[in-house]
């Protein structure tokens, strides 16, 4: 029940219509990190930072069980830092500042002592990198999930598909669904990344749920209905971690147990985004987690012998 | 199992990407009279037609059992035309024509036969004969649903507000939802409009499904991912045509069955977007439906058990 979380450790700082965050942990690996520590430890991070990482947060993730080894910690330079502003409707943001640091010389270097995980979460990052981190497991794992976004469509498509040739799972929202694919149907732009690589597709809905396609079959997720949605920053990570998190958990890949570990990622995506950054992850117990799995329950459920 | 369904009868020309329909059978009473025919009979159908309305419709209708003693034919005058153009993400659409033509002098008449109908379904309509209607009811029925839009809320919230104070259930689209509330959030928009009187609310969200609100209860349906939407016109009068049917059945109006009740409704506007106007629902069979209904069991269905 081992398994590799690759990514961006980063800071962020946020502004939405509700406020300000200014300079917070972020990142991909951080988000996927959180999350999936509540149902599988260790967790095997690969990351890089740079000397302005704080130490009390390091020491936060190894307290959950998050093994450090894989994360380069660079000395003369700063860590990933990204900027942006939501717009009212909290599903569009506008980046500000982008600035790389530590992330332009990025080369992840697994672990020997990562080498047996059996589950490897590829969070969005350059996909030549993703590509690298599938090429060093000296065993394929039982399950390789990968988060990408338009950014990489946009500026690297042909290492992309490369890499979606080599997964077993994909976690995009709808819009990079229609631009991967150039379909406007989502069902038929899961069947042409199907035949891309990737023999699960999920696409993120945002405050519209998830949907999971495999083959002829599809599942759809609701997302819990908010009063507010205070921040969405790194919902999609924390729902990519809740997903691989339940997997690796359960070791069980099969198309029913994605369907269940969908409903978990959207519990754990629900608190993210009550809180700045990743403060609401931090607080949660077990028991919270458990009473939002009933409310997904409770959601969904219905009686459909009730149709006499 | 008596129900009473109000609202036009009419003529559409739809244009959408994939083609153009020509003068075909319309209106919000139209729609919901061939959906909720699958459910009960007889259905005593309320509107107003002109002298080009086709016979071939009307004894169409009847022999699903829909009862058109409250049907006013005008002799000499034309029925209500409307002519749409919708683009290419078929969410969205332009009014090309709107001729009232009957409609400008409709004043809804309940028949004696009609007086004992448990159930009322108020298709979109100007909300003072929605009213009127009810006002004309010896017994109130034991479920009262109302459908409006946007129109009725820029040129007749004062009249919207009156007969919402009188309903059970009301029935619109998620914009809708924000307008009537001035609310972006859906939840804080669905508390302020069950104190406007309805003290359920279905918010139709189209390819995103349907969310039913009663206190502090929320239930979410999904709609059936679909490789094409043919045509939407008239999939959410379909929706509440499917929707009272099965609680007009059923003769339930717990909200347990109202959530079986919207997947009824969503089952029946999947088949409606699938060819132009109507078409669709005078060729479907029970047994289409059954199937219809075992596809979104299969789409939501999850065990949570999984969670160990």
């Amino acid at each position: 029940m081992s398994l590799i979380v690759v990514g961006t450790m980063a800071f962020d700082d946020i502004e939405t219509p509700f406020g300000k965050s200014d300079k917070i942990i972020g990142g991909s690996a951080t988000y996927v990190a959180y999350a999936a520590s509540n149902f599988v430890q260790p967790i095997y991070q690969v990351s890089i930072v740079g000397n302005d990482f704080p130490q009390a947060e390091m020491d936060s993730l190894k307290k959950r069980g998050v093994a450090l080894e894989g994360v380069e910690v660079v000395p003369d330079k700063k860590s990933f830092f990204w900027s942006g502003r939501y717009h009212m409707d909290m599903n569009t943001r506008d980046s500000l500042v982008t600035d790389l640091n530590v992330l332009a010389d990025f080369n992840p270097i697994i672990p020997e002592s990562y080498q047996n995980a059996e589950f490897l979460m590829l969070g969005n990052l350059m996909p030549k990198l993703q590509k690298s981190v599938i090429q060093q497991m000296k065993k394929r794992p039982k399950l390789i999930v990968l988060d990408t976004m338009n950014f990489w469509m946009d500026t690297a498509m042909d290492d992309l598909k490369e890499v979606l040739g080599m997964v077993d799972v994909l976690l995009i929202n709808d819009s990079e669904a229609r631009q991967l694919s150039n379909e406007f149907s989502l069902v038929k732009a899961a069947a042409k990344i199907q035949a891309m690589g990737p023999r699960y597709l999920i696409i993120k809905k945002g405050e519209h749920g998830a949907l999971l396609f495999h083959e002829n079959s599809v599942f759809v997720a609701p997302a819990l209905p908010l009063e507010e949605v205070f921040d969405p920053t790194g919902a999609g990570d924390t729902f990519a971690g809740g997903f691989i998190g339940h997997i690796a958990k359960t070791k069980d890949v099969s198309f029913e147990n994605m369907k269940t570990a969908i409903i978990v990622g959207s519990a754990m995506a629900s608190f993210c985004v009550e809180k700045f950054g990743t403060q609401r992850l931090t607080e949660i117990s077990k028991e919270d987690i458990d009473a939002r799995l009933d409310a997904f329950v409770q959601l969904v459920n219905f009686d459909i012998d009730l149709v006499g």
